[in-house]
């Protein structure tokens, strides 16, 4: 085929800011939220913030696929419901997890009858969502876009590790994911205007440094976290200090440590701000979690739980989500691949007062 | 947590038509496209049309995993030398395969140092890809986005239902998944303003009718195509009549059957304007593909194929490409599930002459 066109330069974007970051001018808001997690979960030093503790993992289905898909209809229901609208009033879903083909998400979206827009950058997928619905909700494709996570300990366990009866033993440097499910109900200003709002957004490039570990993911993780916050804050021109939180996904204390080691590099040090949603959803104390939670939920629901009330108070201004995904597949880690990683960033913005 | 919202009447939103249709005012370009397929769709009636045929299913690498990797990333290099761009100079991919944890398109997009926004509906990926690109192009978020899906046949088949080795019997009513990528790269009519443009999208919704048989994906599949063209017709104002050619992915023989039943119920009658481009990617006479291609990248290559040079050349002023995903994994067949389903739709439409 012959070339019709050639390269142009790039002119001025309205909405784009330097390489990977984009400016929502029309601030959108997060309306509501909703959680349900686990009883470990529930057990954990936030329990007492989400919405839903479940009794069991069960959840009343017969098996941890369909707790899982419950709970993330059920996050879905709840949110709608804190909005006191009918979930058929929110114009598009964009939900993902961790199981194969995005199941949990597929499935019970089927519920909705509303559209759906399928996501999957792993344990990114919350702030992937939080991206593309801004997107949606700023450019006036949508009026309210629902984005949803979850994520199940013994699904996960039982397709990406081992048989979940074998009880084999975990390495330290190994993380629990978080069996949760959480729903954010993005809008327009207009409907939402003292609500926390996103204004900015970098998208992540997938980063390689070689890693094979899948009971290390943190480690493979912090490079990409690195690259997307030092390419957030050269993008939009900010720096740690214009944040009091940057809350990165499930890095765990093993990634955490490594993340700042990366970011010191760079002359960047966020030690002061940083907090890890891997870190504070368990008590490593009283719970056998290793290095820490992980799962796309477990940043959605630290987020959602713990610091989204403290920026409707106006307690927290401005918080940076960094949730980070590791890429690999049982395929690839027997084809002895190394563990790719992605982290998307968006920044969340107090609106009150 | 208490309510601090109240569910408002979506006030009027300047690009959203109806319950799940968008409009793209600024009309984004299709500016490129790039297919490489197998040695099978090769040897099929459009082998002819493909940029780039492979003599064989490993593609120079040592795993068929690897082969459809290495297939992206070419087609993704092939498209941006159509434009004479080097790869860096798009803003963000959105890629999107059939491979557990979208793992084709997570190490493909490794190499490229761009963003990637990983998205995944089956083998709707396609048009979810275009839908979502078009929003980005469209509002100002990005100057050129980039488009990838594939599959493989080997790959898929030996993931999805049998190893490969055992040469399981197929039914009928069977497809075959195509050996092939393809990367779309749309952008801004100030770039590309003789290139097709993309008009409108409708978002399918998760549909299941309850079918439960993976040798049978059309029949799964053709409801949420007649739910998304019958969607599309009243969001729009638009008919059958409107569009010189309706593309469906990979209903197949029997799906497309289904598919005129269920439309005639509505009224519809797409027949005259109707191809399937399962049916088109190979020859039944001489290739034993029982009711026809599937995978994320048949639509995607057909149409780059066969359908956008005739949008280029105005032979063909309108057509609408609603490819179609079967939502189910190999977990979710095991634990004796149906198969939900969706399907999205695009308008492309020639801007020559």
């Amino acid at each position: 085929m012959a070339e019709v066109t050639t390269g142009q330069p790039v002119a001025y974007l309205p909405n784009k800011l330097g390489k990977q970051s984009l400016q929502f001018k029309s601030e959108p808001r997060i309306l509501a939220t909703y959680t349900v997690v686990g009883p470990m979960e529930g057990e954990g030093p936030l329990g007492g913030l989400f919405h839903t503790v479940l009794p069991d993992t069960l959840n009343g289905q017969t098996c941890w696929e369909k707790a899982e898909q419950k709970m993330l209809e059920d996050a879905l229901q709840g949110a709608a419901g804190h909005l006191r609208i009918p979930v058929s009033d929110i114009d598009v879903c964009l939900c993902s997890d961790l199981l194969n083909q995005n199941t949990t998400s597929n499935f019970s979206m089927q519920k909705t009858g509303i559209p759906h827009l399928g996501i999957f950058s792993a344990c990114a997928g919350f702030a992937e969502g939080l991206l593309l619905g801004s997107v949606l909700v700023d450019g006036g494709y949508a009026a309210r876009v629902a984005v949803g996570v979850a994520s199940h300990h013994d699904a996960a366990e039982r397709q990406y590790r081992f048989p979940t009866e074998l009880g084999t033993q975990r390495p330290p440097t190994a993380q629990w994911t978080v069996t949760a499910a959480a729903v954010a109900i993005l809008g327009r200003s207009s409907e939402g205007g003292a609500e926390p709002a996103v204004t900015f957004a970098t998208a992540g490039r997938v980063l390689d440094l070689g890693q094979k570990e899948p009971y290390d993911m943190g480690s493979a993780m912090a490079p990409a976290a690195a690259d997307t916050i030092k390419r957030h804050f050269s993008d939009t021109g900010r720096n740690p200090a214009d944040y009091d939180v940057i809350l990165t996904g499930d890095l765990a204390r093993v990634g955490s440590e490594l993340l700042y080691q990366l970011l010191e590099q760079e002359n960047l040090d966020i030690r002061r701000q940083h907090q890890d949603a891997g870190i504070l959803m368990y008590d490593p104390q009283r719970q056998d979690v290793h290095s820490g939670g992980s799962g796309p939920a477990c940043s959605a629901a630290v987020f959602s739980a713990r610091f989204l009330p403290a920026l409707r108070q106006g307690t927290i201004r401005r918080l940076l989500l960094v949730a980070t995904g590791a890429l690999h597949s049982v395929t690839t880690y027997q084809q002895g691949e190394t563990i790719p990683a992605i982290a998307h960033a968006v920044a969340i913005e107090s609106r009150t007062g």
